[in-house]
């Protein structure tokens, strides 16, 4: 710190190009898509090890950091208005509470894209207009939405949660493949194939369109 | 990337020691609170600043990316479910709002901890209450409130955005310190005499506390 005696305070911001420069690549969102069991957030974590590990900054935004915070559902929200905060706020998995935590997980990504991240979003997103709703709040070549492409029963054979046996027997409602549908993206920018390739070969996959489109450096 | 022979995929995250390690310093939250033109934005921005330019990683969440984005008013949210959705999901300025306001804030902030980033927010945030739960996410330390002290004739004086003015004419309703309560911190881990002291010398107070802390390195 001591060095810095060029540093006087600032109204504006720092900015964006300045996030990147000093990262030494571009912010942006990587929107994976797919159903339960296609390998969106293995191929996600994956991807993050190996941008980690040369040097890039990435995020992993996932079930796992955003349904028990962000995104908590009705139950989760123990509130100092009690129950009239947590049904208003809580998300379920109703098409206007999918609309809403999509377009929550947006505006965060968007905010980590802002500063100079590469934000993975791991999530079903079964609904072409909330991921197209995301895209529009992005500027142009800063949503790559990277369908995770493996057919349903592929899916329901691997059922590593156990939600596909559950939504068969009748115990969990509004399953996406199973009684809710999935709506396949129309022109994502990557398709994978996850049933024919590793996690490893498919987030190399995602690495050379990144390089390609100068987000990163080879 | 070709050198990284050793990498192979992995179904877990990347941790946030691998991440803090990388970055050199540890990820935490300081919550920068206090009346309207008591000059949170400045200090937390002139902060920021000097963070980046010593090599660390933070990010700032305040009105400007956080109220046309995660938290948007019933009136920007375009969603396509309608009205409904808008009324449900945007946020105003009631207690209720005010609290679930700053509970997605708290989340997003703690997001960013994960990944190891030093966030800075810069928000009113009057309720002790809702100030507590955020803290309370959080591990003990990473929560630092920064109590932005001024005199409410001070801000009243610098009225920045001609807020207090439309409140005094009752243009606006349930402004903090005019007809709305500001609730001080009790035990903040920092309070600063903006009134008296410029940014810089109040940026530097916060540099000299992450540094006893451990946070950051001198």
């Amino acid at each position: 710190m001591s060095n810095d005696t060029n540093v006087t305070w600032h109204e504006s911001s720092v900015s964006r190009q300045m996030r990147e420069k000093r990262n030494g690549h571009k912010g942006c969102v990587i929107w994976f898509t797919g159903l339960s069991g296609s390998g969106k957030s293995t191929v996600a974590n994956t991807l993050d090890h190996k941008l980690y590990h040369a040097g890039y900054h990435s995020v992993v935004l996932d079930g796992d950091n955003v349904r028990h915070g962000l995104n908590a559902g009705p139950g989760m929200l123990k509130a100092t208005h009690g129950e009239e905060f947590s049904n208003r706020f809580g998300l379920g998995f109703s098409a206007i509470d999918r609309e809403e935590n999509i377009r929550r997980i947006g505006a965060v990504a968007d905010i980590f894209a802002r500063t100079g991240i590469i934000a993975l979003t791991a999530f079903i997103s079964p609904y072409r207009i909330d991921r197209d709703k995301v895209r529009n709040t992005l500027n142009p070549g800063e949503f790559i939405e990277v369908f995770v492409d493996a057919p349903l029963e592929v899916c329901e054979q691997r059922d590593p949660k156990g939600l596909y046996k559950k939504a068969r027997a009748g115990e969990i409602k509004g399953f996406t493949g199973i009684d809710d549908p999935y709506e396949e993206p129309l022109a994502p920018e990557l398709v994978l194939q996850s049933a024919t390739k590793t996690p490893d070969i498919l987030a190399d996959e995602i690495i050379s369109f990144l390089t390609d489109k100068g987000i990163i450096h080879a």
